[in-house]
């Protein structure tokens, strides 16, 4: 019998063995290492040898548009060493005679939207929780339909490990993206599968369910599925709000139904960065009492003398119907500050108890991993 | 009511725009519509203004070293437009001053194993089924434990539609990757939820599931999820039947434990292309009848004077086990075209029922796609 393995074994490995070869005669390169980490340094390299000048452009600068230049050696590979960053994911990307490109020797890349960009990560204390735990939930890509808004379209579930054969009944967390994001986003750059692991491993959050879906009421799903969009009149002041009514009239439905969850206002919490923070808070305001838990990230609310009279009747009817947590975060370089910290003195003024969360940075992934780390473990409790 | 949805909703836009202002100025570009598809004509775009020469090298290309030259307009923007090739989904990528770079405006990336390239869909006949159908099931990321391997694993897990709610138990079909590839190659490039969903909305299949795991034995799943790999040593004649071994005795006992499938050799198909389709062959050959379907793609075997007779001893346990199906197929442009003939001319002269399955084209992804649209209609029936 061993034998019979071990021949087989030989024709796989020379099988492979001439795919890979063929792979690599047809790429044409020689392996080039980029990112490569060591020590406190940080090299990357690309292989141009026809450009005459490539730049480095990372999201740990300060500022993105000041890239830095990189050397040519005489093989026509371009290569810059830096200090390594503090601890943290970044993107980045390599400017080639004016052309943003991404990194051909880096598996790692994240797609915001339509754009993609290559991924660095500098492991370290605070990244901890974005990697793998050892008991792992699963992630689903699931179709639903939404007569709301006409179309059966994608979320994705996140199922706390053992999920599949537990007897019990869980809270639910429905996580909203921002504008030019889609129901991949939380997933991939925010990290949410990981970050969930880790809190309930830790037990530093409950087991919960995380409901990812697409904000964008022209998709069915990311633009990724090649399925044409919906077209939506964007000026039409319904638009918005036919998405925040199928949260409540389809999804919350369609998740109550098929999966073992708690279907209770005290176990359904609402989170989104920017656009869906304004879903968060319009879809609260519009269903008082229907999620207990309420987190707008990197958003908050413009006031002006004409909705000010709405706006405070709005968040009377939350306050009134009651809930368990209202927490806002924003940075204090984001482009939003000032909306958050309107949004924050007008719970204040309403003597609506909540926290506002606010940390350095802006507008950026790395905060809205921070703030689902912060957030989380204080759902359901 | 009315006025206090327009006001959030007005507010909402407000946020929304100004936030997508700031990416536009973030990316500093003007919108470039690349490819741009227009009746029989096809154009490609990409800003270069201080790029010497691009080029442009497309899968339908016959010699993919034989890019076409672009041309630079006075604003720097490079383009060419060349006759749409046949209906199908194509890869290309923009070679800039010799570096081969994807498409920034176009969304459409595939990832294959490390390499990523953008993607051209000329819709048509031959690809109705690579798109959604109206009834879609749904796909998961599952990890599971392999004690056989030593690790915590992911495979990725398609349901068809009605399963969540179904009495009913379906049968599986096991659809290994290629050598370079992982447990996302079949879903993405391989587009076997769409093909599912067509084959089985149409009744040409019988409604299954498909079970897609990764075939690397250091890996616990794709690179993009950033877990270290454990080393495997290459040269060692156990590595790949280790993986083929934990097909049998991790992957489908999870899957039966877990699932409302039929836990019967009728009712289990393996299936799997190039490296996938050596460890199809090598798991019905290891575990005769455990499977009753079995599909080598792009695949045979290399018979010797040395390994012949262990091959003719492993197959006639497989003719005696007894099988459903036995279906090869390869290009007849593939490089592995003699070994797949080598595999038909012994099933034949071993008297063992089978198709050869032979169509023009090499060791791709059309060919996979054509191969799934083929045998999944014969599975279980």
């Amino acid at each position: 019998m061993m034998k019979r393995l071990t021949l087989i074994t030989i024709c796989l490995l020379a099988f492979t063995g001439l795919f890979a070869q063929e792979l690599a005669n047809f790429a044409g390169r020689q392996p080039v290492i980029s990112p490569d980490i060591k020590g406190n340094e940080i090299t990357f390299r690309v292989s141009a040898p026809y450009a005459d000048e490539v730049r480095l452009s990372g999201s740990w600068q300060a500022d993105m548009r000041s890239a830095i230049e990189m050397k040519k050696d005489e093989a026509g590979l371009w290569s810059v060493t830096i200090p390594a960053p503090a601890p943290e994911l970044y993107t980045y990307s390599f400017i080639v005679d004016g052309l943003s490109v991404t990194d051909a020797n880096n598996v790692l890349m994240q797609r915001d939207g339509t754009r993609y960009l290559s991924v660095l990560l500098i492991p370290g204390e605070v990244t901890a929780n974005y990697f793998e735990a050892k008991n792992r939930g699963n992630l689903s890509q699931v179709w639903y339909d939404s007569p709301t808004l006409g179309l059966n379209r994608r979320m994705f579930i996140y199922t706390p490990y053992g999920y599949e054969t537990s007897k019990t009944k869980y809270p639910v967390l429905y996580l909203l993206h921002g504008a030019g994001g889609d129901e991949d986003a939380w997933s991939t750059m925010g990290r949410t599968c990981q970050i969930m692991d880790n809190l309930i491993e830790k037990k530093l959050a409950k087991p919960m369910l995380v409901v990812m879906p697409n904000g964008n009421p022209g998709q069915q799903a990311a633009r990724t599925q090649l399925i044409p969009e919906k077209p939506f009149d964007r000026n039409n002041p319904g638009t918005p709000n036919a998405y925040v009514h199928s949260i409540v009239k389809d999804i919350v439905p369609y998740i109550e139904k098929n999966y073992k969850v708690i279907a209770k206002p005290a176990s359904r919490a609402i989170a989104g960065l920017s656009m869906g923070g304004g879903h968060t808070i319009s879809c609260t305001n519009l269903y008082p009492g229907f999620f207990q838990y309420i987190c707008p990230l990197s958003m908050g609310i413009r006031v002006t003398d004409e909705n000010k009279a709405t706006y405070d009747a709005d968040f009377r009817a939350v306050k009134k119907a009651g809930y368990k947590l209202y927490w806002i975060a924003c940075g204090d370089s984001d482009f939003l500050i000032e909306q958050a910290r309107t949004l924050d003195a007008t719970l204040t003024r309403l003597g609506m108890k909540h926290t506002f969360f606010v940390n350095s940075g802006g507008h950026t992934w790395t905060n809205w991993r921070i703030y689902l780390n912060n957030f989380a473990p204080l759902l359901f409790k």
